[in-house]
């Protein structure tokens, strides 16, 4: 390597550690996600979260539907610790719309009410279950799923990854509320709709500012 | 753990061996994913694939695109490797519609014509560009993505995924053509459309048999 | 390497076949530990498990708790998905006691009641806390740590895993209970006891049969 | 993900750069762990370690043990290299009490003397040998383990482990002499013990100050 | 660990900070290489890059090759995407001499010409193959490989890596063109070659200043 | 995908199972490398390695060193646990020559005699040092290193790897003793030697048979 791309090499890496970092075999105890880095200043308050006790309001979504992380962003001493956990709560005929998590498998349990999920194989096959209040269903990792509550009750569940922030891809929003916009030709090949069904469409799915 | 709890033990993980294999720190040169495992028999043979020489036919697909994969199904010493190609085939106006690789980031280079690509972040952000032919271009691991061939001529990719076989669900098929089918008043909800726009949509993904 | 080697190398991969797998990347959308591995004959109860919608009974431990594990050995769908969940029931003053998971963080929901929890780091430093129905706590990977039962009613927690089966290791009867018993002199200076009071302590541990 | 969100996202992470960093699929040669990162800078002192020439002085330790690493805290060139190594020092009749390391397996060759060593499963076996000069012994990964010298001579070991930092947690220490202290209750119920027995143990750990 | 260690602790580890990286499990969509981390900044052209749409000269090298990197040190969208891309041109009769990848398994596809390409196993087996056009063929992880353009026309390929930055030893530069040098005694001991041979190829290989 | 490239998918990873592992994150305590995989039969004899406690006989190596390996070919209790040793001899002059282990990073202890050792990075700088009985040094992952023995006494190392079985790859052996050959012509380019030279050094590395 000559000496300008080692000048690279370095600025770049400089530049990274700024920004990259990855989660499996740890190389500490712990690794909070606070400045100072210093074990002295650890306390319990870095390993908790009280976000999770309360149902949250599902009135403001059109999915009649609510997520809540206890993801790194809630809880500083995840970092690194490979799990998380969210609460899901839905109104009567709420919907989790299909999604999918780039970063993680989900196990979820139901906290109260029913439920009817699914996920979907690479291979197109739907595998779909109705749950009771106590059950438990895997959704394999980085596979669209959906949860349904069909009841005229709310339902929550309790859902855990095996990442300290999943990341989540809603469909309907991603491909036609994106910002700037995927052209609507584009959507409408792939969706087998006209132009103007689309626009009608992400009419729907206002992009975020 | 009693007894009866090993043995349930023993009995799924001697069932699993037959199907579960992840891929990461290698144990051995080689793992050719044949019966013998006799390194004896290890031929080039098994490193080889000359599947991607040629266009892939587009017409008989709606989408006007193919994908031919250079991955473990194809090449068994690719097992362990934690890499694969494809080869991405387009007719004038065709698209590879939006999809995400479960298991893979992809770099794609292109090998003849245009195309317009682009990836969605899980925070709604479009990253879009139009390619030439010798460009290269990344999409992030898990994330949703499209390539659009814009011109009159057909043009071409070779991929390179950071797995032996990356997995593909294409969002349109999955949801509309899922076998058993989603139910209708899910995606009418999911999309913000009408049930009758569902089974219209429907109707243009047949699901496998 | 000499031919006797290789044959001794290939004699050892085969027989490791029926028996080592690791979990990261996976290599397929679903891996269910059952033998047929025919994807056809996937289905819903392959994901699903009805066994913690009950608390356990917390009556035949002396510790006053019970762990009931919705792990890959009641869920053959977990296999290769890095998640598990499980229920953990306390009696009025109950304990799940000092214990750590070799493959996995854990981070914990409390479903019902009131919880005094803690963890030690490696520097020996105890971060505990007092929690309440709904709040979220963290023990990091493989690090010693406890729940207590401080109330008269009874309590309840969901735990979530970043793996498909943390193990436990329980420290007081993995040494006063193991199998054959760790000699009495190694834990009298270990736990700087007299050899009396290890036979005290072991008399309660009986080693399982 | 709306714009607040992001920013305590940006904050969060800036702040785990200072501190998180995983060790597995490496991304250049070499990580030296000092300020400069400057390849021009690296030396091969950073690749090396004097400190375990010499049998530790076991004087001072009630348990007759010393452990000295030469881990990424000694060997700056270590870092994720994932691998590090150490000397354990045994007095006659010295003890390496119960213990476990939350980030490695180890593999150990006897220099001198002769050793008693064990582990134990997570199902409560036991697994022991008495081993000789010379002679290797393997503790998987994160399994209660322990050394003791039965003999009137001095015995020393060279341990290999797969981490760059395995970490120690040594069980009389961090139960007994946590700081803060592990209540006593909980400990006495733990090990089956009266609260002054419980008293009695703390007193031969002193917390750290 | 001792105040004195545990300030040693924290100050290996925050310099580590500025150099470090491994990746596997993302944590993060997107971790684009560069000093603000503001993923409002985030463009298309990080992900991008026009450098191997055309062949590189070959003629100041003495192979008669060369590689041209589509890495994170071109593309830094790519970090932590754990995957790469490399042009190899070749002129007729050139070599990419024999070398390996410390971090990854590679896949070729000949974009042009013909090459004869082949791997030795560290059994010593050598699995070689003539390549046309389209063709693809594999490179275990991290075992010596070579490229050979028998022919009077020129070649190319384009190679898939299954690292952001794979690394790359050339076995003969890296013996007898390191700089400070290897000491001929031990060189010629590797080869069985006399001081004066070794000397002679040493001046082949000048080291990079 | 369509059916027949289902039962192709199926057939390969049946096929798989017999040959294919990864080591990293556990999803069991141990994993002897033993036919029956029943824990009742786990012994410590699965744990343990006698080889190690003499020197090894370096009169039939004409490099003089010979290296002697406690992997999991030797102790099965090795499997997935991610660590193992070596121990490696030198006669007088003895040379380990120029070689990398494609699945591990190295640690050396100087059990006795004094070495000169070195490895290069991929930018081609030598980092070499000598050393004395009781030193430790690193050798990073997967780059060329080697050890020397410049005095007229011997000397032993034992060395510590991140992997069950690391593999090795000697130069020398490698390029000049493949079976079948590598073409003279090819190395004759890559070490810039005349294929009467090349046809010498072949001499001296007799190919396994």
């Amino acid at each position: 390597m000559a000496t300008s791309m080692n000048h690279l090499f370095i600025t770049i890496f400089l530049m990274a550690a700024y920004t990259a970092i990855a989660e499996t075999n740890m190389l500490q105890d712990l690794c909070v996600a606070d400045l100072s880095n210093d074990p002295a200043k650890v306390t319990p308050e870095d390993f908790y979260f009280i976000g999770l006790a309360n149902a949250a309001a599902t009135t403001n979504s059109s999915m009649g539907s609510a997520v809540t992380g206890a993801n790194v962003e809630k809880i500083p001493g995840l970092n690194m610790m490979g799990v998380s956990i969210s609460r899901i709560d839905y109104a009567p005929g709420g919907l989790n719309p299909p999604h999918f998590h780039p970063r993680a498998s989900e196990a979820i349990f139901v906290l109260e009410g029913r439920l009817f999920v699914g996920f979907v194989t690479t291979s197109g096959k739907l595998i779909s279950k109705h749950l009771n209040k106590g059950d438990v269903f895997v959704f394999p990792k980085a596979l669209l799923h959906f949860q349904q509550n069909p009841n005229t009750a709310t339902a929550s569940v309790i859902a855990a990854f095996d990442s300290q922030l999943p990341g989540t891809q809603v469909v309907g929003p991603a491909l036609f509320g994106a910002n700037p916009p995927i052209p609507d030709d584009l959507l409408a090949k792939a969706f087998q709709l006209g132009p103007q069904e689309i626009q009608k469409i992400k009419g729907k799915f206002q992009p975020k500012k």
